[in-house]
């Protein structure tokens, strides 16, 4: 088992916590998409769900603990969808929620914030500003600041993807992995070290926005001055040092992918899966479209993490 | 209870026989799309498995039956996707499976089929040539014509839906089913009329295919000379009598919808739920599109029924 800030109780209590809305969700063998990549591919679909992505499963935690001990409001920065997430749950508990975005975040997203009753603040800059200030915000009112991947509730919810998978260890090999913060790359893949050691685990990151993949290799915190990439929920440019060390303990690799890679997997996963997924999702894709050979005749699982996406710009990549 | 060809225990032993990918579906609700359409709105997905729609459920059943009576071939008329549910649990268990098709069926069904190892046979004509087509191969081979709507086990493994639904009863007061031969409207419309009686039961179907919906109010079945309808699915012209008799007994109204407002429909799940579905699976959306009234504040259930679409017909519909 490796050593990391996870535990496998825990991750098995968090499933009792979570609403099941957000747990056991599909995962199936896509052939007609194997097929066009030239390997086995099982789709793992967290979309189907109020707020379209996997982060309800962290979110989902992370309120119902402060609901317990009586918290009334708690502050997060997002690229959308943990926002999203965060109001659903924060909400259904009676629990202030403030967002904290960047500006340039999708409309779908930002108006999806807004709609589930979360305050929203916009900031001028990337998501690492919107840390910034949400961090002032809950010393400031005194409330609690979610943290993504570095806040262990939202890698235990995560983490309850990976007990999914483990239960079909026999029909994988491969598991790909989109790496933003790396809440859901050590959750999963702590589960998997742990309950399917034969499990090759991926991790998979724009070249745009490459600090924590360059980290993983180079076995330090590599920060990066900007970035650039379509893939809005992986992009961050300060990878937490304690969430490197649960990754460098869990993956057996990291990648990078070209834009135009992640447009082709939107495009293939629209094509031969009918699914609308934002860039996010299809980073596991484009991995094997970057390197067939690498994958060629494996069986893999790629998780369909979110499908929160502006419809023009979706559109404007697959059919542009 | 009612009176019909379906059996509850029947049903609940179905569970134990079908493939666990057709099973237990994501249902949610989707507050964007109910926004838009004035009502709480819950979405029944079931085109996240191998074969993009509900059919596998009833022809897990079929194959595993056929299987352990040790016979080793099948043929079926389908409109698309009862051809490609058979070729996958068929294909699975050994079974040479054959498929009657019309050749206007949308060419993405028709190379799915294909590509899941059923021998494919194509008719100039529509649904009901195919029909009277496999029911000769049958004959001629002394091999099983499965008949969707009339084999009750298509019919059980639609109940199953039934059966999920059921467990949620609390959260909707109606359920809208697409209605074409009348298998998943029986199947499901039994179940909730058994389990959850409190439940309304509305059937969905194309003016331009009418035939069932007409019977349904007539009492009586009626035919019709063609057909005229995008929502290749649910087209049919010969409602079978002891269909009809069933859905008599659990339907509460058959409604019928213009293609302007399917093409509606499909485009607000798109919009507003990230889904890209055929157009039988937009029949409910697009119900309450022309009777907003109706449904004003109800908490409705529909059902996402299939996924096959041509995507170069679905652009023209949708963006078109």
């Amino acid at each position: 088992m490796p050593q990391t800030r996870l535990d496998l109780d825990r991750i098995h209590a968090a499933r009792s916590v979570i609403d099941p809305v957000f747990l056991d969700t599909p995962m199936y063998r896509c052939d007609a998409l194997g097929r066009r990549l030239g390997c086995t591919v099982s789709i793992k679909l967290e979309t189907a769900n109020p707020v379209r992505s996997f982060k309800g499963r962290g979110t989902e935690l992370v309120a119902s603990l402060l609901a317990e001990r009586g918290r009334s409001a708690v502050v997060c920065a997002s690229a959308g969808n943990l926002g999203q997430a965060l109001g659903w749950s924060g909400g259904r508990r009676g629990l202030d929620v403030t967002v904290v975005a960047s500006r340039r975040a999708p409309a779908a997203k930002l108006d999806r914030i807004r709609a589930l009753g979360a305050e929203l603040e916009l900031v001028d800059g990337d998501f690492e500003m919107a840390r910034e200030r949400a961090a002032t915000i809950a010393q400031r009112r005194g409330i609690r600041l979610l943290e993504d991947s570095l806040d262990i509730e939202t890698c235990e919810g995560a983490a309850t993807i990976g007990l999914e998978l483990a239960d079909k260890k026999s029909t994988f090999d491969t598991v790909l992995i989109a790496l933003g913060g790396g809440a859901m790359a050590t959750g999963v893949g702590y589960v998997l070290k742990t309950l399917a050691p034969g499990a090759e685990v991926i991790c998979v990151q724009p070249m745009g926005a490459p600090a924590m993949t360059r980290s993983w290799h180079e076995r330090r915190v590599i920060t990066t001055e900007s970035m650039d990439t379509i893939a809005d929920g992986v992009a961050g440019r300060y990878p937490i040092p304690a969430v490197l060390d649960d990754l460098l303990a869990v993956a057996d690799d990291a990648v990078l992918v070209r834009e135009s890679s992640i447009i082709a997997g939107m495009r293939l996963l629209l094509e031969h899966a009918g699914l609308v997924v934002e860039p996010s999702a299809a980073l596991g894709v484009a991995a094997v479209l970057e390197d067939p050979d690498r994958f060629a005749g494996r069986r893999i699982v790629t998780v369909i993490c979110g499908s929160n996406v502006d419809l023009n710009a979706y559109h404007h990549w697959v059919h542009g």
